[in-house]
């Protein structure tokens, strides 16, 4: 399985960041699914996501479609501002090949933090909760699908059952970046004995939320793959899924 | 809360085992808490599990009571190998400053493992598993006490209701501990926002099973605190239990 991770720079116009999103994605020429961070189509702030937000079908689920049918891969679809009547949430749609929609995972755990001295953000003044764990399945292997904070609920991930990949769209921060990035990814590889991907956006320092960046591919015996830096950058990945079935039988600890 | 860790060299012999864990004991001084390795009394392989095992308030028993008076501490035992009628479990025994059992942990999840080109092992030919979750309160807060290959099973490790120390006798092995010794360690206290302690028997090239050693204290926010090397060594660490409580209010994940 060929997959792309595309860590790419968020600019402040929402058509900038989908026309950039779709040339980069010809970059990934050749892959079986691609994946674009957490809130790739506007900043990550409270007033750009309420500015940003709109309904499935506009343009920013037009362009995943488009991207999924212009490289015939899967498209993992990062997460969007997805307006619902009154309700907003933080929104990964993710696409086959043929532009169908096959699934979408709504952010169920918002990032509320308050850290002394460093990161704090309320993402519940903007946006309701997901309640449901997102999967999807492809040639592959089964895909779930989380959004950044969700993957400290490891309750939460085992609900995404026979998952064999696990996609996270995210957008840590300078703080819990290099506490807990890596090690969280590692931390749900190796529980679940699945591959662990996350993508995010390349760092911009200028920002008013600065991303770690970093996206990150682990193994299912929780070795690191591949680690971006925090430029913008694609990560190629060449995976063999049949690694997660031979952990599963080396160490057996009930994960099917 | 002063904690030591005693990562001690084991020898074939219960009685000489007994006697250098009480006597490392009596360098802890001063301890609030004082924790021994999972089969301290003996080595760790099947004939040996048979060979030592007794029923509770036998010597090994004893000793961890006497090592709790002597010592004025909690004692968490590491752990034994427990005749209980037919069965044999591989059992970690804790014991108040007064003397008094105050918890048994019955490993709940044996360590049959067979990993290509490198560790194997089956402890379901001995031993029988526990079925329970343990705790047991001190005055500087809960603690959860499990064995080794437990600390793979996050969902029993949430079972463990309001623990602010997750401690872990432990003895991984060549191939698993590079792999995973530290990840899960780090994995479970940033999960539960906790302290998680790891205590293993010092390295014996020589022994059939070959411990990593490598006993480990990590903090609420996943950072390490001390980490031993392979030797003998003992590890006091001044530990602030209020840390707990501060990592859950700026980073909430609905810990308790």
């Amino acid at each position: 399985m060929k997959l792309t991770l595309i860590q790419m720079k968020i600019a402040e116009d929402k058509a900038l960041n989908l026309a950039r999103a779709e040339a980069l994605a010809r970059r990934a020429e050749g892959s079986d699914v691609i994946m674009l961070p957490e809130m790739f189509c506007c900043p990550y702030h409270n007033s750009a996501f309420r500015e940003n937000a709109e309904a499935e079908g506009g343009p920013v689920t037009e362009a995943l479609s488009r991207i999924a049918r212009e490289n015939g891969a899967y498209v993992i679809g990062g997460s969007m501002p997805e307006r619902d009547g009154e309700r907003i949430y933080n929104t990964c749609f993710c696409y086959a090949p043929n532009g169908e929609r096959v699934a979408k995972h709504r952010k169920a755990h918002l990032f509320d933090v308050d850290i002394e001295g460093g990161q704090r953000f309320r993402e519940s003044k903007t946006f309701s909760a997901g309640t449901e764990p997102t999967v999807f399945d492809t040639p592959f292997g089964r895909f779930g699908v989380v959004i950044c904070f969700d993957i400290r609920f490891p309750a939460f991930i085992r609900e995404l059952k026979g998952i064999d990949f696990l996609a996270v769209p995210a957008a840590f921060n300078m703080t819990t970046g290099p506490l807990h990035w890596e090690l969280l990814f590692r931390a749900r590889a190796v529980d679940g004995q699945m591959f662990a991907f996350g993508c995010a956006p390349a760092r911009d320092e200028n920002a008013r939320y600065v991303s770690y960046a970093n996206s990150i591919a682990v193994d299912p015996w929780g070795r690191v793959i591949a680690r971006a830096d925090e430029g913008e950058t694609l990560l190629m990945l060449d995976i063999d899924p049949a690694e997660v079935r031979s952990v599963r039988k080396q160490i057996p600890i009930g994960n099917e």
